[in-house]
């Protein structure tokens, strides 16, 4: 048997300590594995008196965890601390300026400095592992680098937050609201004290990027993300979608179109019989379009220590093995020109729903201000109801009727012109509301 | 940019002209993502003359796979005939000996030969490729071998056949009959002529030997499964199924229980609920229930001749980039010792079918028979019908009634004792019959 592969692991978090326990619970399966002992033999966190409950007898200690990736006697640096900037890049980047491999599960670290990243490790033919930065403990990272090689991937999408996805089912199993389902949330701790990261949609873009780079073989760019979050999803709307045959989910959808790669972050209408339609709670999937192999959905735990631990020490075993690879399945000077696609030329169908007042000829005003721009309808759903109670000051009548609409597909730019001029009008309350509509087989 | 891997393909059927196609069109991605070209330079088939609708011009021309493996100048075999023993097996051993490591879809040469073909490219320290040998474009030879590196799995089961969930999945929606549904799977090119192989299950326990061994880090042993297939099941069955909360499914099912491994292939009955429960038509779905992870689920198209292309092509990426390791995770020789659990030993819930007699007291003999074998009743579904046409020469009256049962967990010895003894009692007509409940998340 080869010589140990010594590992320096700095972050002892939820997800650290879970791989100090699967490394040392799984050792003698990993060596048979890999063709060699994995060895932890130094680590690094805040607190160094906080006991984790796992044995962390036999490694060295370090405060810093750039000191331990810069000086200590180990094979690959494991980051495991998480944010963007700060410990985590310094100790990454003094990693691979030893020409040591890193594993990471740091999304927010590969949006921001993933081109750079990944030309530093292929100048030192060393491989960055981040399967755990995305959807946790499903290997989608791998199945896009390595399974489907062969393929031309057309679109990537899915449900990347488990917080929201958690919210969105709450909303719609119990008819209850943003607010109420987003406190349910914090309560049992799938939501942090500060949501905004969550669930307006920043985690889930910065794992898109990281998806869109694998699918495309683009360099990593999240600032062309257009990004939507889910607090502005009502009742009313998971219940409209529901009649029409559609449910709500926070989807990153990264796509391939005439105009260049698209990639948004919102909140989607998924007809009902999708796969993607029926993962609850937690649950996260990843669904892949594909030349070849046509389509494959991968479902999974998003996160949790052990569930993204696990894609943590498939990585390390990655290494221990001597398989490694480019960071993005290519060199870095090898990802493609990058042309992003504009969000006004974005195809599809929509879901509007607006308050439409009580008066003759109300609707048609509404409809004729679609048509003008192109936009034809495929169903309307016209419920009477008790209005809701006007804004304080507000000089809008209180009769109104919510519509709710489907169109057929058109472009994001006729349905934004369209929903001005509509609004524009005298005929609705307040500001239309629009959800795109995914198309999936 | 380095020397090209030069590729040698026996077979052309479906699968390896997908491949030979893929190859090309992906040529200039795949050289990206390999650091080298791979080229296409020796194939093998039965008819040369047969337009494939690919072009191999520049490659060489071999009548006889096994000279192509021997000789031809090529760094990898890629085995597409199919078939167990015969050409496939020699040119796979012609290619190991000297040294080439193979990639192969051939399930059925796997299941009859994979330790000792594992332990000839472990001895030559090369590696053979199989992920289009389980369940086509879905990647989940290389989830079990790498990405879970990191867990102990403790169950994995799927739809392996796509043939069988065509015909299910029809007989279900339009309550046709098996006979009805594989003539239609038949006229479709779903099936073959010959059905025996998919629909008695024995594709099915091919691929999950390979699971098992890939799960579990234990020898190949397709011998050691259980095994049945559809043919027997009716409509009956089905509607029983929906009334109770329930899909009829042919799963393959590996699992680590306290008696040993226990592999088995069977109709099931699967909770409407689960994800497996929602895989229609020619799908494929594998799921791992594994201790870090939780549990995975893959789902995708598990034949064609693309979607298989697409996993043949990734592996020969593999080969091209220098990834290596094991045939089955781990060197042959460190496959664990084997220990299969006895199928008496298997616990959990069944269903249960019978024509019971319309006569006194039946159905409390019936009840009767199952207690005194340990076996409690969950649910019960009685329906007055039409009975059924007895066969000729048949001495029984054809006053019976069916009756459903769905039992509490119990083991297949005392189902099997029971149900000897309810068959043996004056008031069943024919043979009762039973279904496995798999227990799902």
């Amino acid at each position: 048997m080869e010589k140990p592969l010594k590992v320096g692991l700095a972050g002892l978090g939820t997800v650290g300590a879970a791989t100090v326990a699967l490394l040392q619970r799984h050792a003698e399966a990993l060596a048979d594995r890999c063709g060699r002992p994995i060895v932890l033999t130094a680590v690094s966190a805040r607190d160094r008196s906080r006991d984790r409950g796992v044995d962390l007898s036999g490694t060295t200690w370090f405060d810093d965890p750039a000191a331990l990736a810069a000086e200590a006697d180990i094979d690959v640096f494991v980051e495991l601390m998480g944010g963007e900037g700060g410990s985590a890049a310094a100790s990454v980047r003094a990693a691979l300026a030893r020409g040591l491999p890193v594993v990471t599960a740091n999304k927010a670290l590969l949006a921001a400095e993933g081109n750079e990243l990944a030309a530093i490790a292929d100048a030192a033919g060393i491989s960055i592992g981040f399967e755990a930065a995305v959807a946790g403990g499903i290997p989608i990272v791998r199945t896009l680098r390595e399974a489907l090689a062969g393929n031309a991937v057309s679109r990537v999408y899915g449900i990347l937050n488990g917080t929201c996805n958690y919210i969105l089912t709450r909303m719609e199993k119990e008819g209850l609201d943003f607010g109420q389902c987003l406190a349910e949330a914090q309560r049992l701790g799938y939501a942090e004290a500060d949501p905004t990261f969550d669930v307006e949609g920043f985690d889930t873009a910065h794992k898109l990027s990281i998806l869109t780079a694998l699918a495309f073989g683009t360099e990593v760019d999240a600032g062309a993300i257009h990004i939507e979050g889910i607090s502005s999803i009502t009742p009313a709307d998971i219940e409209a979608a529901d009649e029409l045959g559609y449910r709500i989910k926070l989807l990153g959808v990264a796509s391939r179109t005439d105009t260049g790669i698209e990639q948004r972050v919102h909140p989607t209408m998924v007809p009902k019989s999708s796969a993607i339609a029926r993962i609850d709670g937690v649950l996260n999937a990843v669904a892949v379009d594909a030349d070849a192999v046509g389509e494959i959905v991968l479902v999974g735990p998003g996160a949790g220590g052990a569930a993204t631990a696990s894609s943590v020490v498939g990585d390390i075993a990655d290494v221990a093995a001597g398989r490694s690879l480019p960071a993005f399945g290519r060199k870095a000077e090898r990802l493609q020109p990058y042309r992003p696609a504009q969000m006004r030329a974005h195809a599809g169908g929509y879901y509007v729903r607006m308050l439409v007042r009580d008066r003759p000829g109300a609707f048609a005003t509404v409809a004729a201000r679609m048509g003008e721009h192109g936009i034809s309808l495929e169903s309307i759903v016209q419920r009477r109801r008790a209005p809701k109670a006007d804004a304080p000051g507000s000089a809008v009548p209180a009769d109104t009727q919510p519509i709710m609409m489907i169109t057929y597909e058109t472009t994001e730019a006729a349905m934004r012109d369209a929903l001005k001029a509509v609004a524009a009008s005298e005929v609705v309350e307040g500001v239309p509301r629009m959800i795109r509509i995914e198309k999936l087989g």
